[in-house]
């Protein structure tokens, strides 16, 4: 029993305390688990080979931050129920339970017309049905449909512990040191006014920081060229594979990957059949590593040319579109690679891709960060910061590239 | 090409330079990319969940040391060469290239009379061929059969970089902040006294701490009781799969995984046929773990269980034995796993096993550490240190436990 | 001889080599030698108190990340002799060596007339004439004399050495870890470009980040208004005691301080005779300190209020205000100290001060930052940027404060 | 009010909380805030020169230890009441409160007959009176009065929060990273049995590195000797200083220097006279610092000699002694530096000195550190610890050095 009480070593906040039985049991949960075998940025590792670090980590994290803002808050006068804090740390606990492997690759290929956040619900609904109801809280948290609402922004908004979890440690597994955000110092700032969560003004400099760390590791690390190429070849990979598998042909695959590989899962699966939920929580990296290695040797040239290239780190390259691919540059691109390997035009399309990657770093539309002054004004940061750029901070800036397999 | 002179982010030591093309063609070989799939502490995530990093960061990480010590050693005058260098750097590289995925569980299942230093070497050889002969110094200084024999110690002793790259990066992932070395500053007393490595005698404090350090990582992490209880699990999963493929039955594994199932593989095997390198070269963490969450699906009761309890973390529970398990107490054991499941004497053996765990902190009949004084004599570490007891520092340590699965 | 290759251990950078007897001899200098007696941040520990880090330290850390710098640029064929490499590191050694104590405090007080820049190229000339004209090259970079202007830019720009470490090194002794600036990273991204010193485009944003690190430090610790006040109280002390002096007042000092209290020094003095120097050069945070403790318990009653209320930490209390204080205001101050202590409307002045603190994060006109492309235009980073607000960064911000000492 | 619960930032701990107005009351007065002027390694500068921390962030540190070790202990259902944990809380902040500038020196040399725990019971007491009993319980823990025994071991023992956090925070300011304890980990390990301070015997190899450590601090940081050189010279300083005192010679120096200078103070005065005290707590190392600058230019030739180098950093040689200095030797010396300035014999002693180093990592007759096993068994860590070695570890360590002015 007391042996459920556990302290975890983490190397970016230290000692992290399971508080109670409650949470370890999620914790021991085998959707939760298997996040011990999802790496949290992907394939960034091409890039930053210290970026290994699983979503079972930072899930870990962000319910230590998560126990700080509520003794921060508690400390404040801000009322929250022994059974609120944990429903809280539950709910963070659980808001990327429903991530498969290589998130955003697999969205584009084997599992598509739903999205992580949906399955999170789902499992988190599956687990609150094992638990005999003991997530209820969490779940209503999650869906913002819990009375106090600020609980919902804590775990999902611009300034949620998520995110202060994720910048700290993927800057910190990245070794992209600047990328720090000084979460301690930011939860101790919080506070809630009418039911809404805001920043104390001292603090306004730290969230200055925090938004420009996020913008930075945006596009020095999630956004990175060299990642996003990779994802690019891996999208191809698995849009190949499910052609295969859809034309008959046999591919080596776990019993997971084979079922999203031979059926076509829409959100409705998952709504009426307790199988598709049941097989995507048995997917993790392995699934799809260990195939890609087997395909490499397989006899479709397009697959075991991708797979290969994939294994052996020869990744697309890269070039920004200032426009969209102009149709005579898209046939050139299509006649040497017919012409090189012999293949048809419509295989050739696995050799190169367009992208665009999209960010803002604040949208005050969706959620603002509030700024309360010491007279008990509140101003959104946008406006409160001097600094900052209001147009540009809500602006979505758009990056438009080409990715293509060299030809040597 | 300038492309090729990159720097790669490393959290635990900053920028690393890849010196130059040679070097970054190594880096680039699918024999190094693939220590990217395979993680540097195996199953210590189940303890420690930050320790995800690889076999590829370390291998990195050392050769960073290696050019650290290298220029250290230079500036005090001691005669390397551009080409020494670059050996040494590509020696300490590939140290560690012949490791397979959880080598310590692979050597007791699947490969076994074959140890990861000789397939190292032989994946060196191979590498070599296909470099038309740039590591024939890196292969002596490995060897050890390169005349200074102190490179041959940076590569490989008692105060190696590979050490001394571990020890700071396993604490570093772990977050075991108290094994941490001061590399840097062990690297700047290193000294070279006739061929041979010593340190300054004012790095004394620094070795003591050293090897106090080593000592804890050891038993802090390297044989944690729960990691130990983890392997002991994936030992029992392998040994019972191996021995379901021998009696013929259909088990699912990518193709590199089958041929160590369904084949015995001797030293003989990588000696004279290619096949044997080849395979072993595609495995990685990821086929484990794939084919183990296959098992745990399938019709065999007892491959069945063990694997349903690895990936739901129900490790073995661990008791310490002062002596080996009395044949009542295994017959129990035994007799109690038959009666729960109805399976044979046999069967019920996959549910517990004894285990050893053995370290001695410091040998010195093997290389030892030599310290040296401004009047240019030289001690062994262990007699100049007044702190560390000599015999207790040489001493083999063992710790007996019994690993079992615990009924409910 | 050798024992002047010395390696000095700073908590910030890790191991600094002194890479020469040259600047072994400038840091031994007794001008340099005195840094050790002046922190950096003058009051900021009655804030922060970690931030007693001395101005020495800083001026070692900015030589280090001078060689950093020479070394990264001659990597990119900038050229760069030994002998203009030592100027360089000579140069930002010394850049501050005509600090006084508490430096803002002594400009507004004992010594004015004079910056402390003016000061340091004094202290250069003596020592250059010691060294028999060994500092030359440095003199010349310090006063950009320098034919390679871009040297003088590392010494003195937006984005030299001196910021890069005082940033860093401010920041990680008050414990303020969000002012760190990866100064490692921006080093890496400097080029040369027509003799300007340029960052190339992919460390735009360290750049930014770097900007926003700096005004977070600004009004964080810099212009904090904690360590303002104690900065006015300590000016209202000197300014009572230089005003006690004039009368003819007996007031303990050491003999450098007595020269500063009982004559009137301006910058004709440091040119016309040596002594102004030789005193200034004496003068460090003790003779401030020990005088301050002995005039509190002296008989002029408003200087003993003053110098008690600044040893116990009693400071001035701040009040921000939108316009000038107004005469009625300012009146009723004078009254109600008048009326408490028996005084003089004009010893009562002693008690208040008006202040304002102004800053500018970036003003492109002095010497802007450049953003090098790949294909080779530059733009001002203000430009490149589309983060950062320009008008908003060259803006001088400035805020103003009523600083008062509040009577129970 | 509400402003006395502060928050202070600390480099090491981060944010360290004044948990309320008692403690927050302490920490202002006078003898607290003179701490702020005394560093903590009073000459190590010379060596390590970030280690210019004071004595007040050292008390505020070691406070917050203990804030952490009450928390864990009342974990593990030891009683320790709110007064009690203010109590302790209050011991440690004040155990240093004693301290004079450069305590080695000064207790050589002006103060003599008492220790600084005697004179930091003193200021203790007299704080008890100003703030009407309420230092009762903190008074008793320290004097070891106090029934619950364990809280003055959590003050004073072998593994106490003053050593945690002195050894976390000098390796820290001194960049010498090796000398870090993992003081959170030590304390979550802590335990009471029978009313005696233990660890948990899983924290065995924490304190194992605590040991070592600790060794390692003490040779290359407190006894190092170069700081022990500068000590040596700021006692032949203030030894000459209070020669020429006696003889009636006028020095310079601060009201309370003085006081010391010209009295011979003993701790009967201490017990007698509240001037004694009341000077003493106007010490701190601007006043040595101050006056040495004067004499430095004073007329008597042997402490102006002795105080330029001081100033200068031109500091005694020094030369390990197997055997104390030989008669001959020792007139040779003498007549060495007779013969150079034309001096006394007399006068030529003031330019060596004889000295002794000793340490001993562990005393267990002191007051050892038990090891709490699982079966409630309790062992000294001397003999639980297989690795260290117990006749070394409890052995007095001396070493002999001469410490001499060199001509050249």
């Amino acid at each position: 029993m007391s042996n459920k009480k556990k302290i975890i070593n983490d190397p970016v906040f230290g000692f992290i305390s399971v508080p109670n039985e409650f949470l370890f049991d999620i914790l021991q949960h085998p959707y939760v688990q298997r996040l011990n075998r999802i790496r949290q940025l992907g394939l960034s590792y091409y890039v930053y080979p210290g970026a290994t670090h699983t979503r079972f980590l930072h899930s870990l994290g962000a319910m230590h931050l998560m126990q700080e803002a509520v003794s921060v808050l508690r400390q404040k006068n801000v009322d929250i129920s022994h059974s609120e804090g944990n429903a809280a740390m539950a709910a963070i606990l659980l808001h990327d339970v429903g991530h498969g492997p290589f998130s955003h690759v697999l969205e584009h290929t084997l599992v598509s017309g739903i999205s992580h956040e949906e399955i999170s619900l789902m499992m988190m609904q599956t687990i609150n049905r094992e638990m005999h109801g003991a997530l209820e809280g969490a779940i209503q948290i999650f869906k913002n449909e819990y009375p106090k609402h600020f609980l919902h922004q804590l775990v999902s908004s611009q300034l949620d512990v998520d995110r202060l979890d994720y910048l700290c440690r993927d800057s910190f597994f990245c070794g992209v040191n600047e990328g720090t955000v000084a979460s301690a110092r930011i939860l101790k700032m919080l506070n809630v006014c009418d039911d809404k969560l805001v920043v104390e003004a001292k603090g306004i400099y730290s969230i200055e920081k925090f938004l420009v760390a996020r913008r930075l590791m945006y596009w020095q690390v999630y956004l990175h060229k060299t990642s996003v190429a990779a994802e690019q070849l891996l999208i191809k990979i698995l849009t190949r594979a499910k052609q295969l598998a859809t034309e008959g042909e046999q591919l080596f695959a776990s019993t997971a990957l084979q079922y999203f590989l031979y059926n076509t899962i829409t959100a409705e699966d998952f709504l009426w059949s307790e199988d598709a939920l049941r097989q995507y929580a048995l997917l993790d990296d392995s699934d799809i590593l260990a195939a890609v290695k087997v395909w490499a040797e397989g006899k479709d040239v397009v697959l075991k040319m991708l797979c290969t290239a994939f294994m052996n780190r020869v990744l697309f390259k890269v070039k920004m579109l200032e426009t969209p691919l102009q149709e005579t540059e898209r046939n050139n691109l299509i006649e040497q690679y017919r012409n090189k390997w012999n293949i048809t035009s419509q295989e050739a399309e696995y050799f190169f891709s367009e992208h665009s990657s999209v960010t803002n770093t604040y949208s005050p539309q969706d959620d603002n960060i509030g700024i309360l002054y010491n007279d008990g004004t509140i101003k959104d940061v946008a406006e409160a910061s001097d600094m900052l750029n209001l147009q540009v901070l809500t602006k979505r800036v758009e990056k438009h590239y080409l990715f293509y397999y060299q030809l040597k």
